[in-house]
Parts: structure tokens; sequence; C-alpha cells
């Protein structure tokens, strides 16, 4: 990784085939694109995230979603309402997984786990100039941070009027332009349908991430309002919220080559950076990090049992490292099949030709200067990432920054340590309740430090490896960190003691955590430093290096688009099969044959014997697809999402919701950090909605409320 | 499986849809079929087995194979070849399977193992009167397994005037028919050429059964003949063998729905049984089976070990139960899927129904005790699947047995054991050297014995569950069996010495096997004379049930084809994909990119450098398909083939060679059960065979010898 800059000029960057999730102000310049791709009607229609359709689409936070009636009614995938809407509502007597849920009336609509919002972005706009007031290309870099987060948080308190809105500077293209995202936060949320677990996710971990695919993968919520229509939490007499704006079902669906386009609120996308850092991760970053998910997953598998409950307690985490792992090894065999590192040093070196040729002397100076940083953040990634890895050291220095945070007036407190995050904080502190177990965390960390020392000095964080006996022997170090894991404040319970306490009171503690904790302060706060210097020039140099990018885009013909960040995008194309194996040909529709022919009778293959006999029937109502002969369950698309996008809606081009889009191939999942044309995007079809709803649940008060274009 | 005579009338028989391995004499009969699927030469032009292009078609006795130059130059399977061409020319200096082979003159051809023929038939007739003479539907059944076997082996006799000609008589229809097969014995097989095994068996056990397909499963040999051209072992004067009747082979291939045949050697089906032995076999049987073969696998891989060379030795015995265990699993599965015991009960009900109105009196009464003939064999089932098991006890009998047989004249011996047969019996002896350890025996025996003894005692053999102790504790019995094994001759070499002694002089020996041989001597034969009296009886019954299937057949007007034994069979379709799962298509070719994708650089994935930049480099040369825009490697047609068959001729309708079939798909495994229409076999192309021998071999002798089709 030492490259010199000499050796990088030669080579390098990125974007190669476009895939592209778009802001909505860019889709006028996307006008051929979008006549190729089958959509004919004014573009100017689809360029405004404040009229419809783009203001039907709204977000749950975590994944995305729809208005599809006048009353606040919300399409969303199943398992976008697993956890804060069925499991809440569930119980060995009652399981709604097992049974599924319809309400026939509103009345009859189930509550969220408190906290559960829906969010109506009201506002978007540019403050870049306003983030960056204050600041020349010249100053400092530790008081660049300073003043940048000094003015996002004047920003943003200016911006929040009331508890119903929630404000957010967004940062697009690695801090190029930030945007102010003012958004409505509907705090009464109550589900509607759920269909059983054995449709909603059919296939469970087997079929994740794999097509074909046959999951009924949707769900129905709806907003709720205060009487005087303001945003309230929940209340008896709260009312529907009225959404001026929803989207219409279509029952006639899509066919192959049809025009789709989804739109939702993806989470983040890698597309946008330096070919060193692309040369890392996929010739040793990738891998090395598949590794420590593995010896993670191992560790946890060892050291939990069911007599003493951990095993339940780490259930989450080793299921999140085992997805990581699976979506990790995907992008991997994806990056190898695709030809990813070659294709993207082909970009780079294209990128650099013309930087050679067209850029100034400054330009060229940040460029290097931007490629030794990240160079110099590949040299400690390694041992960075088995750098801590203690959930109690991990919290109890959390506490202890916060606590000297509550010394300063709110605004001049780091952000994340404001008043508007305290709950957030105990939030956090309770939720270890179901996710830590002190005996098992002292393993992981036991396991992660054992690496960490084997790393050279000049990796490694001085103070930190002399308090923990690093370069003593193992026994000396063992016997510290016993020590440690004795302390006083070992559970939940007696963490939120530590929360309640001044920086003065926990300074002035007797327990072996807190000695630990006060030798290293100076040094994390150090360190803390240090990382908000170099964010902050990283900041400058990126945006340099964007400002060259769009300029090279600009001489290519290509467009530009930002890496997802959370916000609005539209991603638009066709629906359409795809070859990925030599003689293997995925046709784009799965039918409801094919659910039962995965039946087993065994979870995760298990439709009730309702379902198969319904589908046996082949009653597929006004639902079927003529040239599939059957009704549609699943569908793929050639378009361009990532997680946050799952419950977005897929709209034909009449913006009618087609689907729901809920899943990526593992096969191309490599498009996350470099779009492979190949992609797939798998979008549960609205007519396996309405003909569940109609023929399994008969749902005529739902039928009834929503639009249904024949 | 006690059902009464009764509920099976109202039930159930079998021939679903076609399939068909054909006797070449039945192919004027389906003139409407051939040409249905493309075939519009004159019929007749392929129903002489002793005609071009059918006498092209020859046996290696486990494999089928074509002659491809007048000169005896014949192709096959690559692992056809494996085992008795490669691996006795391989050694750690010079290793076949890694680097292939191949003669650039014939002087440079290598010998086979010893006893490697190829059977060209030379007359094939129909015998059934013979077989029976002297027999009429009442002669007693051991009598008439007498007359039978008498008259067999008379026949066989008169016909094997030389050492160059081996006779068979083959039973066709469950005995209905018998055809005297005449066949020449071709003793001087070379190799001519194989290709390294990472192109012979690309894919290995991984893709075993499996399509998409990439296997280069293709090898010459070639057939030599003394000096005077008549039949001969090796010698280095011999010279190679006139074939008069040899394939041109298609550089041209076949494109997807064209029309092809394979003409071939196929072994043994099961497509004629009662529905009663189906409903046992689809409900209990073939999972009673898997499940003793799970635990046949088990027990090898806990009994074997590296150190004393047991897993070396037992390594066939293992893989060969693998491979069942697959096969079977995958037949239980595909019965499932395509419904088989439902399609195959509503087929013998509309058997049964015409047999209620058209047949006799006595007809319906033989079809009824056949029935109950079967119901009985399916009652002991199970207890012997688990009797004997003792490689030892078996070996030793089959001596004992071998020498009390000797004491007749020839001509009075049961088939097996005459003087024909004695050659065999040693080379099996021999090959206990690499297949036998008394330790691991003796383990796989007292698995068995543990799980004999649980059957009620009217399922097991009185006198020899009485000499094993098997209903005395388990202590008892183990004492008996370590007793057993304690014997003198528990090596190949000490069979050896048994198998040149009288029988007076082993039934003098004093040796504790012996001695428990002696105990089930009689006992033995008495079963023995079941099994014959069975045999006979099943005989006349199933022809009696067969007249009345053809009856049955024709009156629906289906044509009926013999289950598959060995003989000469022709199959016809077309190039043909196809869809198992929902929105998955499997298309008929597989091309040279598709190798490379597969390419992991592990076994059975590790193609080598040269062959991956020669497919990198698109020199496709004349071999091909515009369609599919490289060579072709494997394709797919809608063909009936089995075990047997590997290796055989697929040819177009011009009769040129187009491919070797090599293997069928696991998902449709059940047709060498039940035929379903979705069965695909696969072949590997005739232009990637030529494609190899051209661009990678620079094989210029083979190519000027063969005839290539343009």
């Amino acid at each position: 990784m030492k490259k010199s800059i000499i050796a990088l000029l030669t080579l390098p960057l990125l974007l190669s085939s476009y895939g592209g999730m778009w802001e909505p102000y860019q889709m006028p310049s996307l006008k051929k694109e979008l006549r190729d791709a089958g959509f004919y009607k004014n573009v100017e229609s689809i360029s405004n995230p404040f009229e419809y359709p783009m203001n039907a689409i709204v977000s749950l936070g975590y994944c995305s979603a729809a208005f599809i009636s006048p009353e606040g009614l919300i399409a969303t995938n199943y398992h976008c309402v697993e956890r804060d809407f069925i499991q809440p509502n569930s119980s060995l007597e009652n399981d709604l997984f097992e049974k599924g849920f319809l309400a026939r009336s509103k009345a009859e609509e189930l509550q969220a786990a408190p906290g559960q919002k829906i969010y109506v972005t009201l506002e978007s706009k540019d403050i870049t100039n306003e983030i960056l007031q204050g600041t020349s290309d010249e100053t400092e870099s530790l008081e660049r941070f300073k003043i940048i987060e000094n003015n996002s948080k004047a920003i943003i308190r200016e911006c929040e009027t009331s508890d119903e809105i929630e404000c957010r500077v967004r940062s697009f293209y690695s801090g190029e332009t930030y945007k102010l995202e003012k958004v409505l936060q509907l705090r009464d949320v109550r589900l509607v349908y759920a269909p059983p677990a054995h449709v909603g996710e059919y296939g469970g971990e087997i079929d994740n991430w794999m097509y074909p695919r046959h999951t009924g993968d949707f769900a129905l919520v709806r907003a709720y309002v205060g009487k005087d229509g303001t945003s309230k939490v929940y209340a008896d007499d709260n009312i529907p919220f009225t959404s001026d704006s929803y989207l219409k079902i279509s029952a006639k669906g899509v066919e192959e080559d049809d025009f789709v386009m989804i739109l939702g609120y993806p989470g983040r996308t890698n597309r946008l950076l330096t070919f060193n850092q692309r040369e890392y991760d996929l010739s040793e970053g990738f891998q090395n990090y598949v590794d420590f998910l593995e010896s993670r997953i191992n560790l946890i598998e060892t050291h939990t049992n069911d007599e003493d409950g951990s095993s339940l307690v780490y259930r989450g985490t080793k299921s999140g490292a085992e997805n990581y792992y699976k979506k990790i090894s995907g992008q991997i065999q994806g990056a190898k099949n695709f030809n990813v590192l070659e294709n993207e040093r082909n970009n780079w070196r294209g990128f650099m030709q013309y930087v050679e040729k067209n850029a100034t002397a400054q330009e060229k100076a940040y460029l290097n200067e931007l490629l030794a940083i990240i160079d110099k953040d590949i040299a400690t990634t390694e041992s960075n990432r088995y750098f801590g890895g203690s959930t109690l050291i991990q919290f109890a220095n959390y506490l202890l920054r916060n606590a000297e945070q509550r010394n300063k007036p709110d605004l001049e407190r780091k952000s994340g340590y404001q008043d508007r995050d305290q709950e957030a904080i105990q939030n956090q502190i309770k939720y270890l309740n179901n996710a830590f177990n002190i005996r098992v965390d002292k393993e992981l960390f036991l396991a992660n430090i054992k690496k960490y020392r084997t790393f050279d000095a000049d990796l490694r964080r001085p103070i930190y490896s002399q308090a923990l006996n690093l370069d003593s022997d193992e026994n000396t170090m063992l016997l510290k960190i016993d020590e440690i894991y004795s302390t006083n404040y070992s559970t939940p319970e007696k963490m939120l003691e530590l929360y309640e306490m001044s920086f003065e009171e926990m300074m002035n503690l007797e327990d072996p955590l807190i000695d630990f904790l006060k030798v290293v302060y100076e040094e994390n706060l150090s360190y803390e430093e240090k990382g908000e210097k170099s964010a902050a020039r990283k900041q400058l140099l990126k945006s340099k290096f964007i400002k060259l990018l769009r300029n090279y885009y600009d001489s290519i013909d290509k467009q530009i688009y930002a890496d997802a960040n959370s916000t609005l995008r539209v991603t638009f194309g066709n629906v359409l099969g795809i070859s990925l194996q030599d003689a293997v040909y995925y046709h784009p529709f799965t039918s409801l044959e094919g659910i039962v022919k995965k039946n087993t009778g065994e979870e995760p293959f298990n439709i009730s014997k309702k379902l198969e006999n319904l589908i046996n029937s082949k009653d597929y109502g006004a639902y079927e697809s003529k040239k599939l002969g059957s009704v549609p369950v699943n569908f793929l698309s050639d378009l361009d999402i990532t997680n946050g996008n799952s419950g977005s809606a897929t709209i034909n081009k009449n913006f009618e919701l087609v689907g729901l889009a809920f899943d990526g191939m593992l096969e191309t999942i490599i498009s996350d950090y470099s779009f492979v044309p190949q992609a797939r995007t798998i979008s549960v079809d609205s007519r396996y909605l309405l003909w569940t709803l109609d023929k399994v649940e008969n749902a005529e008060n739902i039928l009834e409320e929503i639009t249904i274009v024949n």
C-alpha cells in the first residue's frame, strides 16, 4: 500500500458503468436515458420531491415506504415491520408471526413499539455555503472541523421549530455539498396488515439475497396524528394522517421490458472512492473483514450457551455478523466475477489522464495529499479493527465523555452529546439488557486484544497498550483484563447509575474499570482530535477531488450522482431477467406455482394448507399475468438499490405502484461498492399483494380504501 | 404392504409418458414419432443393428462407445477410461491424470489393464422357444428353473465357437422374451487420447449429475487384433482392428431443437414394475435404502484410517455408496416433485380396468399370484438388506459352493461355477487386496447383524440366527463373531488357498469360519433353491403380466419397450433446454467461457493456464456455434439414457457424431425408475472435442485419421 504518488498517477478511478441513485432534481438532465428506458411523460413530473408522485414516498428511518391512500395508509416490506410492529404485538398465545394480522377496521389497528416513526420530507436545500461559512481552504484543520460542527448545530437548532420536526444536515459527495433536510415526524404508527411469516419471509435466510424468490415481503401500516392534525405520540383519539399524495396500485402490473422506477431512501454506498482505497479493499480489506467476521461468529458460538441465556442475548449480534459475512463474501466473489478491480483501475487511469492534462498544480497537490492520507488510513485499518471491541469499556468511556460534555452549555457540546441526544444514549444502555453478557464480552475483547498486541508498536495506541500490559507476557495482560472486568459497573442497571453521575463524580470513583479509563482518557481525546483534524482535511480534499471528478465526467459526457446517504433517490430502468451463470437464465417473474414447488412443510418453506389449496385452485382473479399464466410473485428489474431501499415503491410509467423493492442478488451485491450492469433488484409484485388481500385475506376494507387500477 | 388383491384391483400401473430405450427392430413402428422429432430419412436405415450406423456402436462392458475411423479408433467418455487405461499407465513421476495423454503415432499408444475388452455385437436372435423348451405353464417351478438354466448353458456352449466369441442369453421383459447375443471380444485395447483430469472430469463430484455442465468427458482408444485379423490379447505385433463401419464427426454440431439420437448399451432400468412394488419403493423402500447407505458411509468413515491404509482400501466402496446415496436421494426428491407415485397409481388403475374387462380368469389369477409373490418379497426386503454383509463369510461360502460344484462335470454345474467362470472367481479374490480389510469388514458386518437380529424371527434365517447366537444377549453374539473372524483364511492369499481345495478338503478343515459355514451350508442351499423356485415362477407370471400389458398398450395406442438390459438401444428426440425451477431456464448449451467462469484454481475446478488463455483468446476455429457465439461444451437433449450409456454416440439426422452422452440430471434421475418428460441427457459436444484436439492438443494425427464434416 506504500505506493508512490507517481505510481498512482500512472494508474486509476471509478464510476464505471452507470447504475444511478439519482436525486430528483437530476431527472431533467436524464431525459434521454429516461426515454430510452421507456418513460415518455414530462421529465419535470419526477423532478420535484415535494410533488406527486415523489411526495407519496416516506421513510421509517431504516426502511422506505409509500402512502397508498388519502388516510395515511402506507405500504412497505414485511421485514421492515417485524421487529417493531409484529414482535411487540405477539405472544405465545397470539403469535402474529404465525397467524399474520389484518385489522378489519381502523379500531383494530395495532400500536407499534414506542419510538416508531414515519418521516415525511418537507424541505431540502443546499446549505454548503452556510456550513462552510467562516472557513477557507487555508483554515487549520481542527479549526475547520469545529467551525463546520458549530455551523451545523446552529442550523439544526434553528430548523427544529417544534418536536414535530426533525432536521438533518446531509453530506453529499463526501462533504463537497451539504443539504438541510427538514422532516415531519409522525409518531403514532399502527400495524394494519401483515401476512403470516410463511408468506412475509418465505424462504427466510436461505433465500435471502437469492433469486428465484417467492417472498410476500409486504405489509401495511398507518400514520396517525392528533385531532388537531399535528404530530402526536400514540393516543386513543388520534386520527389518521391526511396524506395529500398517495400511489394508486396496479392490478395489471408490469411485464418483461416495461419501464419501472423506484423511489426511496437508500442508506449508503461507496462508489466514489479513490483507487488506492479500492485496491486495498479488493485485494485485502474485504477478505480481512470477512475473516474477522468469521472469527467473531465462531467466538460467539463457542462462548455462548442456552443455559445462561447468552446464546439468545448474542443472537442478534451473531446473525448481524452472519448477514455481513454473507454479504461481503458475495461482494468478494462478485468483484472477482465482474473484474471490478481491473475495471476500476481503468476508470481511474482515465481520470488521472484527465487530471494530468487539465488540473492545476494546486489541484494535483490536493489530490496527492488525499491519496497519501488514505494510504495512511489503510496502513492502520487492520490494527484499528482489533483495537477495542469491549462493549463494557466502550460504554463506560462513552458515559465519561458524555458526563464531561454535559458540563458545558448545550450549544457548545459536541454533536451526539447534546440534550437532543440524551434519550438515545439512555436507550442504548437499556438495549444492552438484550445484547450484552459480561462473560461473553470479555471473551470477545480478549480475542481482539490478543490480535491487537501482535501489531507493531507504531500501529498501536501507546498508553492504551501500556495500560493493558500488551507488551508483557500474556498472563500479565490477562490479569489486567481480569481486573478491569471485575468492575462494579458491569450491568446495564449499573451503567445507568454511571449515566446519572457528573464527570467529577465519575473521576472520583474507585473502580478498576474507571481507573483504566482515567489512564487512557487523555490519549482517547488526542485520538478523537486527530480524527477530527483528519476528517476536516479530507472534507476539503475530497471536495477538491469531487470537483475534478465532475469535470472529468463532463468531459466524457457522463453524469455523476452522490453516494447514497438516506435521502430520497430515484432509480429507473426496466423489468429484466438475467443470466449470471453460463447456460442459466433467470426469468424476471416468479409465479404462485413456484411457492408450492418450494414448499417442504418445514421452515422457512412452510406455507399453510389454505394457501397451497388456493394456489392449486388457480383462482387468479384479476391478478393474472397472461404471459406468465399465473399471478406473479416477485420480479427482477435492472434498478439500483441498496439497504434502506427496502419497502421502496416500484412504480410504472403512470406512477402506479407495481411492486415493493425488497432485495438484491448476492451475485451482484458488489454493486453497493462498484455498480455492475448485471445487478438486479427484486420487488414483490403488486398483483401478489392484491391477490393475497383479495383471495387469501378477503380484506374488503383495505381493497375499498386503496385505489386499484385495472 | 399387506394389501388384499381386491384393494389392488381398484388401484394401479406404470409406463406413464414415453421415454424410450428402443430396440432397433422397433424403429419402423415409430415412424410418426421420428418424423415429429425431425428425422426424415428412411426409418429402415436405423432398424438393423448390423448395418451402418448401428454397427459402429460398441461396448466396453460397463460403457458404450463408437468406432470413428476405419482403423479401430473408438470414442468414449473420459470417465470410462480412467480406471483401466489411465490409472495403470500413471505413476507419481508421470501422472497422466494431471498431464493428459496423446499418442502422436500408433506406436505411442498405451496398453490398457489386462482384461480390458471391446465388444462388437455380431448377432442377436430371439431364442425364447429354445430357452423354454421342455417347460409348460404347469411345470413345477424348481424343475422349470433347471430346464431354463440347462437350456441356456447348452445354447451358450454351442454359440461360443472360439475364445474370440462371447455369447450371452439376455432376458427381455422379465423373461417374457429371451435373446441370444453373439459378441466379438477384442482383447487388445490401447489408450490413444485422454485430456488431463481438469478437462475430462472438470467439476468432479460437485458437478456430477448436474447442469450447467462443462466437462470434457471424452477419450479415444483403439482396438487391436492379431496379424491374422483375429482377436488376440496384447502383443507387440498386433495390428489395428479394421472397423467396417465408423461414424464421421460433425464440426457443425447441432443447435437447439435439432433431431438427435443416442445409440448405446444402457444397463438397467425398472420401468415395468407392478404397482405394489412401486408403492413400497416410493413410500418406504427408497428411503430405507438411503438410510442404509448413509449408515454404511458413516461406518466406513468411523472405522477406516490413513495409518493402516484402510481408508484407501475402502475408498471405492465408500465413493460407490456416496454415489448411490446421491442418486437415490435424487430419485426420492424427483418422485416427490413429479408426483410419480400418483401418476403410477393412475397408470396402474387404467391397466387394471383393462384387465377387469378383457383378461381371462386364468390371466387374472396369474396376475394376482404375481402381486402376492411381490408382496411377500417386499415383506422380507428390509430384513434381507441386513442379512449378511460380511465379505469374509460371503467369499468363503462362495468358494465352498464352487468347490462343491467343481466335483461335477462342467455342463452339470450351475451357471457361474463353470469352467468359463473360474478365472473371474480368482480375479474377484485377488481384487480383495484393494478392497478388503478384516477389521473394517467385521465392523460393517457387526453393524448389519445388530440390526438383523431386531427383526422378527420369521423374517430371519433360523439356523443362521442360531449359529450366530442372534437371540442371545449381545455379548454372546459378539463372542461368536469374534470366533469366526479369528479364522486362518482372512486374507486374499489364504482365500486363494481355499480356492485350490476340493470340497472334501474344505469340509475337513478345522477353522472357525469354515465350521460356521458347515453349520449353515444346508440352509444356504435351501434358500438358494427357494430363490430359484421363486425366480422361475416369477418368470412365468411376469411373462403373463407382460402379455396383458402389451395388449393394454395396444388398446391405448402406445408402444412398449423392454427395460434396459445392456443390449443395444436407440433413443431419439431433440436438443432441448429445460425449466425445472420456477423462473429458472437451463439453456441447452454451455460454452467455453463457462469453463473459465467456473474456474477457481482448486480441484475440481482447476483448468490449466494454457486452456484459460486459449479460451480467452476466443480462437474458436471452425468449431464455433454462431448462435451461441462460442464453442459449445456440453448440451442437453430430451433423450432417455441410463448407466451403461456413458460414452454413447449422440448423432444427428445424418448419423454424424455430434456428441458423447455422459450424464443425466439429478433432478430427473427418477427417470431410471419412472420416465418423466423433463428428463435431460447431457452430452459433451463434438465441437468441444474437435476444438480440444485441434487448438489445445494440435493432434494432427488424430484429426487426419477421423472424418470431419463441416
